[in-house]
């Protein structure tokens, strides 16, 4: 009925897989760019010793990493639809090709039995959400599907404490990576507390070896702190956000729906000189690495 | 423990099955045109080549598929109560009737191995629940009950652009049907673009299978548009509704908590003279149809 | 992988057992009072012919069951985590020691093969939850985990309005024990209809077994009001509660997060001169007396 294709080499029972979601070469940057550093992602994890499987589908067919020319083929595809829990499905159905948010990322890994996943950022409640009900179906995949994520934190465009309350709720794991406070994308510190904190790849292994054997259904978010040396502050960025938020609902046609979050992203992207897209690219490098150790102690642990 | 009983000459491994829920007759219409809509629905079904299943609870069991002399005494029951997934199993505990609602139709049918369910519009999220809370179990039910549900969206007295907002992120994939617009249920365009869109009920079928491939356990929603024939369209319907929405408001004695909804309702059918109704049982059979049509085609694939 | 330590003389699949939280003891009240309340509520249930299973994390292990000195080692403990769905894992990776809320509880509980479990009252919808998003896990755990939770019901800091919706919304059978209105905890009536009501642990028990034969995976809250000889009236408490909220906005400092709720639940105990907590005290034993006669219900209904 569908197809699942593991791609040449890769054995999820065997090797340190981490899995790689697609949307960010297909939204997140320009070609060349994007698959410069989608390769420089998964050489990262290579160096770390683990196994890259970037996550896509293509022509209807899930893809559990991509061969070189299929990487290629996506960054140049246009048109690529953005796919989350609801679509993920749909699009296979009717043969479509799609790029996989944290959300799709994560129900394919977990279907080919992957248990790790890096990625930039997840998603969360957006700002004013007590009024748009607008949360990422990130949030709810968490809740449901047994799959490490490392992130640097929810993305800072987005309400964080409430992101963290509805983390809460829905009983998902917030672990700081080696510090104590809430790391926030750019920044390393969003100046709130992290739930929980891991100080190495090996106690982040064994919480999720301990859900798995309470038979908890969901994952874990690992929030890793962007390194320093590329870090934006938050007394720099904060007021970035906030005027790109101002501008946004200050637009004549006004700025709404799904169109806000890229219009935030480019402008804060304007208004940092490329920073924020260089902070981007070194936040998920150093996450492709920690999720590898993750990978890497957990097959050294169940073997 | 319990008692769930088939209805003679239904066979859901064999059949093209489409489950109905019980709630249109007990709580939608008077006696008999509450009885006479049910028999046309079902005679819709069996004229499109498939096998329809009332579900209820009648003295405590649970009715797949309601015979002649049941749905007569359904229809003249009094008092039955209205089941959902929070009452379901009381009800039968209990020895009791009721009538089931989307999510307990819903659960049945998956428990009787039904995919497919006709209904004519799915509750949401109502209108100020950013204060009240109010949300409908149907949208919790959608995200882990594998039956696709056939409706004319959502209702229309409800939040629609909040109701979309949290089957996003539950992951539930709603479908509209032949068009790219969300209908909304009296109307066929609800002003708001649909997430998804399919054009054939082969393709609906496809959907259903894949995500059951993915091992996904949630169900989908068909946005089936009213036929043109009969809507009320949102430029006529809108105001009316704006209109008993602030008689509810009015009231000295205030329509509160679970009687706003029969209150909007009888209200909308007087100021549209009766319209609203006939709208309704319009739809209803048009989604009967359609989900026929997808059964028979889950049936073909699957077997 | 992990540890789970069975108490000697608990036979889930033999005897009636009733599961205990843990933070009541660590959280509660202070020593020696915490350890005496604890011995009398076990012994309730002793009484009642029922065996008692107080859940707790101790040195990395899950216990279910507590020996003597074990009880005595906790209640003496200090900085002892509390634990919900979100860190039960963790702490048991780490080796540390916590003491289980509700929804830890129950997963513990269902792991073990316990059906009942009886706790003062459960989490829910905050204050102000539409800005803050606060709104406790308890009510997720209740849609997954198929647990028969005895409490009185919602603690009545919380907003219980909100806190019923979202019960609907997720599912969960709230049930009234022995009248039509909703408990307060501290009182017997919330002046909230209760959606189901129940009048023997017969029924009681009928339903889970009921939601267990139809698979439905969450449990169900029973509401059981707290004696009327300890109760404190509803007209007393309320003006309690609202002197203790407004303190908690007005202070210079501002308590906030997670600091509010011990922040309320001291000042009602000073304000009350120490019934609200000889009240608590009442109604844990109270419940403990109704779930153990759930759980020999359930013990003879199903051998
Ligand atoms: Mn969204
Ligand atoms: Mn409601
Ligand atoms: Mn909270």
């Amino acid at each position: 009925m569908i197809a699942v294709d593991l791609a040449p080499g890769i054995v999820p029972d065997r090797d340190a897989v981490v899995a790689l979601e697609s949307t960010i070469i297909t939204h997140g940057m320009p070609y060349p760019q994007n698959v410069e550093t989608a390769r420089r992602v998964e050489d990262q994890i290579h160096k770390t010793g683990a196994v890259p499987a970037t996550i896509a589908v293509m022509d209807g067919r899930l893809k559990i990493g991509l061969t070189d020319p299929e990487l290629e083929a996506l960054a140049q595809a246009r048109d690529v639809a953005k796919l989350s829990r609801a679509d993920l499905a749909a699009c296979m159905a009717r043969g479509g090709t799609g790029a996989t948010t944290v959300s799709a990322t994560m129900i394919a890994a977990a279907h080919a039995g992957i248990a790790v996943f890096a990625t930039g950022g997840i998603g969360g409640v957006h700002r004013g959400a007590e009024q748009s009900f607008d949360i990422s179906a990130d949030l709810t995949e968490l809740a449901q599907t047994p799959v490490t994520v490392v992130g640097a934190g929810a993305k800072a465009i987005l309400d964080l404490p409430k992101t963290l309350e509805v983390l809460e709720t829905n009983g998902v794991p917030v672990i700081a990576y080696g510090q104590d406070a809430l790391p926030a994308f750019w920044s390393r510190d969003s100046g709130l507390p992290a739930p929980l904190r891991a100080d190495s790849a090996a106690e982040i292994a064994q919480m999720h070896l301990a859900r798995q054997a309470l038979g908890l259904p969901g994952g874990q978010l690992v929030a890793n702190p962007i390194p320093a040396s590329t870090e934006i502050p938050r007394e720099v960025i904060d007021p970035i956000i906030s005027q790109a938020l101002a501008e946004a609902e200050a637009e004549a046609q006004g700025i709404s729906g799904k169109s806000v979050t890229p219009f935030l992203l480019q402008r804060i992207f304007e208004l940092t000189e490329g920073r924020s897209l260089e902070a981007n690219i070194a936040l998920v490098l150093n996450n492709a690495r920690l999720a590898a150790e993750i990978a890497l102690e957990l097959q050294t642990k169940t073997r």
